[in-house]
């Protein structure tokens, strides 16, 4: 009996990062000032494209030109989405093809050993509102005597632009902001934010382009929306609440913004699709889904502060998806770009246990979480670390696992 | 008696675009479709920059790399101050210096064959709320029971982060926008805005970067401050009207923006600097101009409508100066990188014909503006045509003008 030869995937893949999943991510040596280098996670290692190319020959010339020598995901975004079902199809090959084992071995280096980059430039990035567990329970602390929810709530997926720039990968550490924080019975005062908060979103990676908006919700799902990663987009809710009336928040957001260093594939997750909640109110027609493939993601995230597990919030419960966000921006006839990003909005389940941010696991402070030593605390104190997980069915039973997304509170500057 | 040599300026330079201004832009010749040059504006000319180094020497090789066959002004914005000083003063003798007078010829094309470009990439983009009269306006329309101004208004300079993507240059023409529209005693409706408005702003234009924030009035005003233009931040009052609370403006904003092509220098604006008007409440350190240089600008601004002027806006009524908008936006450790763009908000005077929007000078709708024809409107209908002009004191008695920013409205799609 002749042994049967080993593939990549068999050698190097683990649960939730196999074959089926295949994120992409920016890379270079740990300790390096180069520019990073376009790679495939498989397992805990990160695999190098360009390297996986040599002698290899099936992709066409255009959608070799897009991943190989590239330092992220611009090139790739800034084709469209047969190209990236084609490199898809041929990194899965690679993978999973016994003749390939040794190239994919000589592109691998264990994740250790590497430092993981931004993995595409941010365009213009737009954070919405979608849960409606998450949104009555912020109206129900800040408008007691008021409906949950504003009017509009149901009839539009509610978002703002955020700042691009001050989006940052997993693992980088910031510093606790300042601003104006209201006090009570004078003016404001100037300082470090004394509610400092978590927001435990999923992000949404789009490419191609649609230079004259209106992206249908069939077009958003099929052909612009590229990827998903984890997304803590951190809140200083003392700044935020004295800054935003009536133009929204600014500077109690755009301090930092995380996402995740793996860019999980649109296409990884088709065993993740979920129908959306019913629909409480009719529709516009180009945010109508209700004839439409399920476009909800059944995606589980975990909150961790300092390793202790803190909030499960489930993506499943999002009442608005990624291809409804897609064409909400687009439907005025503003532009699409490769690398534009949304974020979903704090994810909240039914459970109190479900609540992706403190202000709603402490309802407003006055619950407070105990940390591993026994001291009580409601927003995030100096040195604490928050890492989100999530998780998503992939097909045949295997999953999809999200790289994580952390950073730790610095003291202010 | 021999004749005096006739320097550039003398020959093609115009009151307000004479060598005390200079501004940039980007152009190429009507009917191509190439990319840009830069070029800066002499009298009805535009000047090829890269033609105008031919035989000149005196630029050091960083200040010439961040000119020289360039499109647009990312290089120049990337370096730093001095740099931009450098190339400024470079500009100015070359314009002057009569032995230069055949260069500038050779290199200048009349405006009226060239199409302008945007002059840069916008990064990231914030709008500000920095007119204490418009947002007095506004808030005596919307909540006339109420103080006119909330309480943090005088506090921090109020904004938001708009599209990037949706700035256009100057002459863009633009379809109007659909949304979702309040109407009375129903659920909202999907179609074209009837509020079309218009916004009259200046738009400044950042460059260098400050990696780490917090960026002091004074290190703004001598070290990020590249450039002014005229802005017309045109929005949907109605599909605002619905959808902002709580998260602020979002499409009613998003479907275009529109900046003169001409970018003045901070450098060029020294004439016009202005004491802000006087600081109502006690401002945090970083906000507090009180001490520093006047950093308002007396910039005299035009708001035409199919060539009938409606309104004069005076910038230098605006309450917070353009140093306390860079101060704020980073103060939190946002970074800031060239080609930030900075909005200040509709610019409206205390007369009623100093007003920057239609839904102040109709007052909601309620004083309809009649046009030539003599037909009444409120707000701005298919094929009408737009356009800010401004003029602010130049050196000894010199004029420096804005580039016009002008668009028209073309039906939905």
């Amino acid at each position: 009996m002749t042994e049967r030869p080993t593939t990549a995937t068999e050698l190097l893949g683990t649960e939730g990062f196999g074959a089926e999943n295949l994120p992409y991510g920016s890379c270079r040596p740990v300790g390096s000032v180069t520019s990073g280098r376009l790679a495939v996670r498989l397992g805990d290692h990160a695999l190098d494209v360009t390297s996986l190319l040599d002698g290899a020959g099936p992709l066409t010339p255009r959608a070799r030109a897009a991943v190989e020598g590239r330092a992220n995901l611009d090139a790739l975004l800034a084709t469209d989405h047969t190209v990236w079902t084609e490199v898809r199809a041929w990194l899965r090959g690679v993978v999973t093809d016994p003749a390939m084992t040794g190239t994919v071995r000589a592109a691998a280096t264990p994740l250790a050993e590497v430092e993981t980059l931004m993995p595409f430039t941010v365009a213009d990035y737009v954070d919405f509102y979608a849960s409606e567990n998450h949104a009555s329970n912020i109206g129900r602390m800040f408008r007691p005597d008021d409906a949950p929810l504003k009017p509009n709530w149901k009839h539009l997926p509610v978002g703002y632009h955020g700042r691009s720039s001050t989006i940052v990968v997993s693992g980088t550490d910031l510093h606790r902001p300042k601003g104006l924080r209201p006090e009570k019975d004078a003016g404001p005062s100037f300082g470090p934010s004394r509610r400092l908060d978590i927001e435990a979103e999923l992000g949404f990676v789009c490419g191609g382009s649609a230079p004259q908006g209106e992206v249908s919700l069939k077009s958003a799902a099929e052909e612009h929306l590229f990827g998903v990663v984890l997304f803590n987009d951190w809140s200083a809710r003392d700044i935020q609440a004295f800054e935003y009336v009536p133009l929204g928040p600014n500077l109690g957001k755009s301090f930092a913004s995380s996402i995740s260093a793996w860019v999980v594939p649109w296409e990884a997750l088709g065993s993740a699709r979920v129908p959306a909640p019913p629909r409480d109110e009719p529709l516009a027609p180009y945010l109508d889904d209700t004839r439409a493939e399920p476009y909800g993601l059944d995606i589980a995230l975990e909150v961790l502060i300092d390793d202790q597990r803190v909030s499960t919030p489930p993506a499943s419960t999002l009442y608005w998806t990624a291809p409804q966000m897609v064409a909400h921006m687009t439907v005025n006839n503003a532009t699409l770009r490769p690398g534009d990003f949304l974020g979903s909005g704090t994810v909240s389940g039914t459970e109190p246990d479900q609540r992706g941010s403190l202000i709603e696991l402490t309802w407003g402070g006055a619950r407070p979480l105990t940390d591993a030593t026994g001291e009580d605390y409601s927003f995030l104190r100096d040195g604490q670390r928050v890492t989100l997980r999530g998780t998503a069915p992939g097909p045949d039973g295997s999953v999809i696992s999200f790289g994580e997304c952390t950073g730790t509170i610095l003291p202010a500057t």
